[in-house]
């Protein structure tokens, strides 16, 4: 990755997609988005997910770099998952692709760059903070007071990435290990399990190609590459890779994190047959 | 039902629905939403329900079949329960009472056949498919792959009904039988179960009519047929006709599910008192 | 609170809040939607929380009453948490503070008037039921058959304030005590657990300032009060004054609920050091 200024060229195109810990339960989302439309009345925003593991931003980074090539160029990913929220921690802006993210900066956006061609990075400036009302925020609900009015204005085009605040060249790093490929094979983790019970690790089909003859093993079991779900019988384990490009196990037609009993931050390996 | 092609006259009127099995604790929905908005940024698009029971189309199809009506004609309703992705199954489309359903040819939109005045039954081509882009979908993800675009493109009014692909005559049949009414009552089966664990069943109020003197049995109980909760005492089992006009098993301010112990599938029969 | 009707002074923006018990399990709020986009096209409608307790109108009003201002002047706010369905009770209408608030009357609406500056109460009147198709609803359904079109119309501008019905001078008490303060301290009660399992108070800032020197009791316990989640070790309990305003317990990175085994409904107490 490729941090120098002039290449990531984001333009907003109006569209907002946000990505908490914050759950539907309560109205904070809601209250996010009544903040943006009372700035930007045509805003539209989008849920990614607010299911993400309460204060584990690594979840939240993992599925902002494998989904915003999905939303047009333009859109602007507001990312709240804040354990420091109120505390000094600095927000972070990263331009990358086209896109540009926001997010308090605590290893959340670290899969981004680094998966990213070319980005640039900045903390946002307190000057910015000021001219859209959120330097005196509330210490507990940064969301609201902090990356909603701050989205509401970018992707209004009323706030530029230049004028965001001051470039920097690294930001707090991730709270994950990438996967290491050796001669013994691939070691991983599940970095999320989703609603079919599915786990799904940080190992990406480019690393894969490393491996000849590949078999997945986890939670003291080995299993099969398949193309996909029907290829098994049902309640078989099988892994594959997903359609989000990352080594995924699973179980046809049931949770393979119950029968697994493996859950986040189990380690995955893929070594040769 | 008549499957002649003139009838049905569906003209896209920007709306999107979607039904699918995917939960909200994933980003799913918010890249199908992505895509559609990459190809169609003016689109609105609204969440059925995305807690259909894991690979159940029975339950999306009962839902659709008895919603759709509430949504201007010109909507395109996409519903994605698809426990064969991947595998050879068709991609259906259904032109019904103005509205336009897409889904996998799995059975999800039997019920949606049955009860229309007038529809049209198609096949998605693949010339279509590859005009969309959709022509080399990932293998486990064709909500995002295959009917996001589809969709995109028909809400836009860039496609038509016509040109979506061969009219067939048959669609895969559905997973579950139709009530049937005799001379001891009718028999029927529990759908769905609400957030209220109220038990809904396919039990129409047309079909009610047939009975004189009603009551229903459920599980064990024989149950009173009310007009709504609050003719019953809190803590107490009743039956109605629910707003969606099928016969539901309630239990005023409670669970009737946790109380009878009852899930989907469970057998409900109306007979004489 | 003021309820002389020249000073609300609501101007519909378009915007339409939703808050209820429903869940998002079943199509129930997609079909609310369908019904409001169907007579207003470029209705913007935004969930607030549909995970109200079933039944419990006063956690809908304790959260209307303090998420309602980060919403622009002109939003309809509806409300549907209504166990009296079907029976006689009346639809409320609140406007103040340039909101317009729809709700069965049953005590929901309570807490926002009692914080209101100035507000003007009404009473649905017939004659409006019948002009926007809704005189016949279902018995067991009002979001979708009452309150959906009368919002959408409203919201439209096609349906002003003064033509809802009759200014009537109180509605339904709330169902919760206010707070009483007294020279032991100040007793509230926990309204709702959010998400993270913080347990949010009705105990508002302003009346913790008669508290010299104050700290918070709970379920046995006796919490410091802090001014955000950091300011404690991981697993430590304490009190804050949240983002909202009440006074909320916590405990850092962990569930309050759960660990201290506390729920709606548990009494609170604020007292001298």
């Amino acid at each position: 990755m490729n941090t120098n200024p002039p290449a990531a060229q984001f333009t907003a195109c109006g569209l907002i997609t946000l990505t908490t810990d914050f759950g539907t339960h309560d109205p904070f989302v809601g209250v996010m988005k009544g903040r943006m439309l009372a700035r930007y009345p045509q805003a539209r925003i989008v849920d990614l997910t607010h299911e993400i593991r309460a204060h584990w931003p690594a979840e939240a980074g993992f599925w902002l770099a494998r989904c915003h090539r999905y939303f047009p160029a333009g859109t602007v990913h507001v990312a709240v998952v804040d354990p420091g929220v109120g505390s000094s921690r600095q927000f972070a802006v990263v331009e990358a692709d086209g896109h540009l993210f926001l997010a308090p900066d605590n290893g959340l956006l670290a899969t981004v760059v680094a998966r990213a061609d070319q980005c640039v990075l900045r903390h946002v400036g307190p000057s910015v903070l000021e001219r859209v009302g959120a330097s005196r925020p509330s210490a507990t609900f940064h969301g609201r007071d902090v990356f909603a009015p701050l989205a509401a204005e970018i992707a209004a085009a009323r706030l530029t990435a230049d004028e965001l605040g001051p470039v920097v060249t690294e930001l707090i790093p991730g709270w994950l290990d990438d996967p290491v490929a050796g001669p013994g094979g691939i070691s991983g983790v599940v970095v999320t399990v989703d609603h079919f019970g599915n786990l799904l690790t940080n190992i990406d089909r480019e690393l894969l190609a490393q491996v000849p003859n590949p078999v997945v093993r986890a939670g003291g079991h080995e299993l099969p590459l398949r193309r996909t779900y029907s290829d098994a019988r049902p309640g078989d384990y099988l892994a594959l890779v997903n359609s989000f490009g990352v080594v995924e196990i699973a179980r046809a037609e049931r949770s393979a994190a119950e029968g697994l009993g493996l859950d986040r931050g189990a380690p995955v390996s893929v070594v040769q047959k």
